[in-house]
């Protein structure tokens, strides 16, 4: 076995050689070469320009042992085509220009037509597997329905999601009927991804955690339901909800064939929580890559250690690489989960 | 019973006649009578006035039929006092100009002697324990070591406190020894308080919901444990950590009287794993203060439901009011939760 098929066969809890890796934002900032590209081109043109995509997504997998290559691209791009406007500001996040507030401004949202509108991640798609020949799988992903609404709505990154959770309380139609739109989005989204070649597919719901487990029950669960049951189930579908720790059998219940964790509940207790039924990817803090190189390879291998070589498991950070990281502690983790996790 | 006994009684778990309230950041932007004093000070200012903060203290109490006051401060004052530097930047969060990355720099903070250098703390105190004349009691509150590790490492607030985890990781022994010295500092801080009239106190670990489970246990608790063995037991020690879903248990066992819990676990469960021999605090979510006045009444009663009049628990929201909440749903959530728990 190799790189080829590990991902895959992890994911669908088959007998795997090692545990596969790969990690989420394997592509961005700490790496030289992706620095070198973003010298000349603004992110929106990154990600706009499929050559330039194609070059970034496989700049890591060139680099590293890494069991899957994941597209690169940005989750708010789809807002972008369906009118809330994009911007990325200099270090300060990205901004939506025309957030959304009333029923009103829900209903004028536009559609999406993947092949239209996101041609240009569906033909980075089918360049990059054309360029992987078979070596790797690609991810492709999106954004969940709650952390886009939440973006929509606050017009870029919050603290405490107090407009999110005004609509809500508020006006729970409209922001039912938001959370539909954006659902029947990313279902059309990534089957567009997926006919254009993604072997897997991520939804990451980043900004999910500020909700209570209940809030959660009501607004979102129904719509993470419709969305696992609407995705072609012929590639693996991974579902990523960060600081969820308080309702991770609600996340397990929502129909993904993974449930990815970040780092704050321990490797063994979330996968009992999110479902042993279902594969588990993560669960390593990324500040851990930050060294020292003792510490980081002994909490990888404690995960490997609550894994216990069970099958589907693949190994992750909790959240996506953060810029600054040394990229020789990469290669370390990399190589420390091939070598702590060999079957035979 | 009144106003004036019902909280302390809560907080050991004796008998009251209704639950008691009372709203973390009760006294703060959302008010006008706060702005129209803020438009003269600078916040600073308002701090270090005694008079401005037994005004600010009293604003709340005297406008809503709130169980407790809690002293007008700042978690970080004495961050300045111990060398680190202290500004608050308009809208920006504090930052704090000297922050701490190496053993040398850890060594080098200074001491606090809290009757010298934060006098104006315990005027206060002692000034509105006058004013309030035993209507109702007064809390005195600090940040948690490792709240106040985070700021000074980082020199501000921070999204993944990157700064902090690397020196957990890669100079443990420099994080012990910062966290000793907070420790030791807020120790003496909150006995301080005590002596000059606060009845009740509170420590707030806002940040350390960033950590996972075990580091917590490592790197966190051992000096929590120390800090409730030695903050004086002849009033309430309350312990507050943010966005700790994940490891309540944890939390619960540092022997504060009140555990304090965010609005992400229902309370029923909360309490359970944070232990139910101690008193609970919260859980409301700010946000359900922006409204509808229906929804935030049906919430409030969910917690007392939960809380089934049950000996122990003090009505609280999950996290500090946020600006901009409407002033008559506060008076609103304090007359559901008084008239929905009425014992007898």
């Amino acid at each position: 076995m190799s790189r080829r098929n590990r991902f895959i066969k992890a994911c669908r809890g088959q007998d795997v050689d090692r545990t596969p890796i790969w990690l989420m934002r394997q592509a961005g900032r700490y790496l030289q070469e992706y620095r070198d590209v973003r010298q000349f081109h603004s992110f929106l043109e990154m990600c706009k320009k499929p050559e330039l995509a194609v070059e970034i997504t496989l700049q890591p997998v060139r680099r590293f042992e890494l069991d899957a290559a994941i597209i690169f691209s940005d989750i708010l791009l789809p807002l972008e085509c369906m009118g809330i406007g994009l911007e990325f500001t200099d270090g300060g996040g990205p901004v939506l220009r025309n957030p959304l507030r009333t029923a009103r401004d829900v209903e004028r949202m536009g559609e999406l037509d993947p092949e239209k509108d996101l041609g240009y991640v569906l033909k980075a798609l089918e360049m990059t597997r054309n360029e992987l020949n078979g070596t790797v799988p690609l991810i492709g992903f999106a954004g969940a329905p709650f952390t886009l609404a939440s973006y929509a709505i606050e017009g870029g990154g919050s603290r405490n999601y107090v407009e999110t959770k005004s609509m809500i309380y508020a006006e729970p139609a409209s922001f039912h009927r938001l959370m539909e739109k954006l659902t029947n989005m990313v279902i059309a989204y990534l089957n567009a991804q997926i006919r254009h070649g993604a072997q897997a597919v991520q939804v990451f719901d980043s900004w999910v955690g500020c909700l209570s487990a209940n809030d959660y029950k009501a607004f979102v669960l129904p719509h993470m339901k419709k969305l696992f049951a609407s995705v072609d189930p012929k590639v693996p579908r991974i579902h990523f909800a960060l600081g969820a720790s308080h309702m991770l059998k609600l996340v397990g219940s929502a129909g993904a064939d993974v449930n990815s964790v970040d780092w704050r509940t321990p490797l063994d207790e979330a996968w009992k929580q999110a479902g042993l039924k279902k594969a588990i990817q993560g669960n390593l803090d990324p500040a851990l890559l930050f060294g020292p190189k003792e510490h980081l390879v002994e909490a990888a291998r404690d995960i490997l250690k609550r894994a216990a070589n069970r099958n589907g498991h693949i190994f992750n950070l909790g959240h996506g690489i953060y810029p600054g990281t040394p990229v020789d502690n990469v290669a370390l983790l990399i190589e420390a989960v091939h070598s702590g996790s060999k079957r035979r």
